[in-house]
């Protein structure tokens, strides 16, 4: 492959000349420009974007975190945000945090490295204190998970009024022995706030909370298949089940079909996100607005590369609704 | 945030000696180093990774093309290349075509511009000659679609077996009047030599062949639910359909029950992949090794980094299997 050095001498020029004329230096003669030119494409050099990259202190570059791609709700997330990205001429980094602490950090790497120019985290693993001090090296967007203590731009759903709506539906359509499936993240606060909507529905309506109806490490569709198991061998049975995801609501679904209970006449089912597998199993559902967070959190991410300024706290908050199905 | 020269500053040593130091240079003086480090610390300086990679030349990037990250066979692909390259101290840049020529080349540029140091790509929208100039810059790598123009290591499933079992197996259940759906991309050799073992095992059993039972432009779960109001419409019905994708499958299932058909007594149906939303909706199915595809292509990619050498092609082809479930 072509180097300077090799346009330079192809065009009787030296190595300083031909970097002028690439980075657009004022005061290079025209002619100059011409034979620079034109040795450039005779080699068919390429000026090296890492060259240029540093010229310019951009990679044009933006990692996304989330747990997993093949959850459903994270990769519309990510389409969503690469579809905003694109637009504005940004890559993105895919980053998978398998839902480890060590992997998390591994990635916050990139962006001390200066690989990347910003962050955005769909997930958290860590405890805040041990992200801040990456926002030295470049802007932190957090977009559906998100925490308290983080003062950068959060773009997120109102998971408590999530939890609240999912509850009171169930109990509006008579059930009153309600259970509760959650991923159970000590450090999540969309699983504390969507337990806080439940619990508030479940005491204004006055019903019972039994620890037992709890079940937790609820996160696809083969957990949903084993709390289905755990519920068939309880004595004391809920009528129906709050879930924090479509997935989770189509393994219960499934499993209960399969022992043979009628849904929802033996056991009721709420999903959560609206993902097409909903629509397919026709479960009842809590609908989250994926494309507008998504795209609304990378145009915030490329405005804070952009401005330069110290990152604030600013909360976008938007609102989720039911759709109903058969499950319910 | 520091330079190498606030470092310089503080060290009291010249830049040169600081970029040494940094750069592992020999012939540094231990004290030297000791200081060059200190301040390195104090500053909290960390060297641009764009400089870095200038001299290494490489950038631990790779990019990777799909039409959509939302398609679950994708994002499962995606998951198992990430999870390969990650462990090889690789990163991915996700790149989605939206089946389109144009977003195709422009991703192209990553490779000319020395952005990645490699392509992954799961599909191809453009003719083969179009991309091939851009193999001057860094090397390619095909995995599940191919052409066989492509001077590449090729990764892929035996696509003319995939549609020979699958229709194979819907004449040993005893069904004659077997339609098709393909996403039928003019490019895509997957769905031409599916289309092939079609037509070899009907061609096999004497059955008709109607050009009215091959339904195209089939990707998605509306796809399929479109497909079956055809279907429906059509006076000359088939009695099973072969699709190339779980999703179609689904869409035409959901479809059919809705309208009150049973499936498989008035409509059999054949998915592909065997994702998560197959076992779910109980549909037959032609399994493809996802996770074990994505892995070598990932593998091969980085091999044929490291190896500096020209590409050349071959193709490692993997075996499919149907799994039975209600749907047929």
């Amino acid at each position: 492959m072509a180097t300077i050095q090799d346009v330079a001498k192809l065009a009787g020029l030296s190595r300083t000349t031909v970097s002028r004329v690439i980075n657009d230096h004022p005061y290079v003669a025209e002619e100059k420009k011409r034979l620079v030119t034109k040795a450039m494409e005779e080699l068919n050099y390429v000026p090296n974007s890492s060259a240029q990259r540093l010229r310019k202190q951009a990679t044009e570059t933006i990692a996304v975190y989330v747990p997993r791609i093949t959850n459903p709700f994270f990769s519309q997330l990510v389409e969503s945000m690469e579809n905003a990205a694109a637009q504005k001429g940004y890559q993105l980094i895919l980053c998978q945090t398998r839902y480890k602490k060590k992997q998390e950090l591994f990635y916050l790497e990139l962006l001390r490295t200066k690989q990347v120019d910003g962050l955005v985290l769909t997930s958290i693993e860590n405890n805040w204190d041990d992200i801040k001090p990456y926002l030295a090296y470049g802007p932190i967007v957090l977009c559906n998970e998100y925490s308290d203590e983080a003062e950068v731009p959060v773009i997120h759903l109102d998971q408590v009024e999530g939890g609240y709506i999912g509850t009171k539906h169930l109990i509006s359509q008579g059930y009153k022995r309600i259970g509760y499936c959650s991923g159970n993240h000590k450090s999540s606060r969309v699983a504390g706030d969507r337990r806080i909507g439940y619990l508030k529905a479940m005491k204004e309506a006055g019903l019972p909370v039994y620890p037992e109806w709890y079940y937790d490490s609820a996160y696809s569709v083969s957990d949903g298949m084993r709390i289905f198991s755990i519920i068939e061998s309880q004595d004391n049975k809920p009528d129906s089940v709050f879930t924090g995801s479509d997935e989770v609501a189509a393994g219960i679904a499934k499993a209960a079909k399969k022992a043979g209970w009628r849904v929802p006449d033996d056991l009721a089912i709420i999903g959560f996100d609206n993902q097409p597998l909903a629509e397919l199993m026709d479960l009842t559902t809590v609908e989250q607005p994926i494309d507008t967070i998504g795209r609304l959190a990378m145009e915030k991410m490329i405005e804070e590369i952009l401005s330069k300024r110290p990152q604030r706290r600013k909360r976008t908050e938007l609102p989720l609704k039911i759709i109903q199905r058969s499950s319910t």
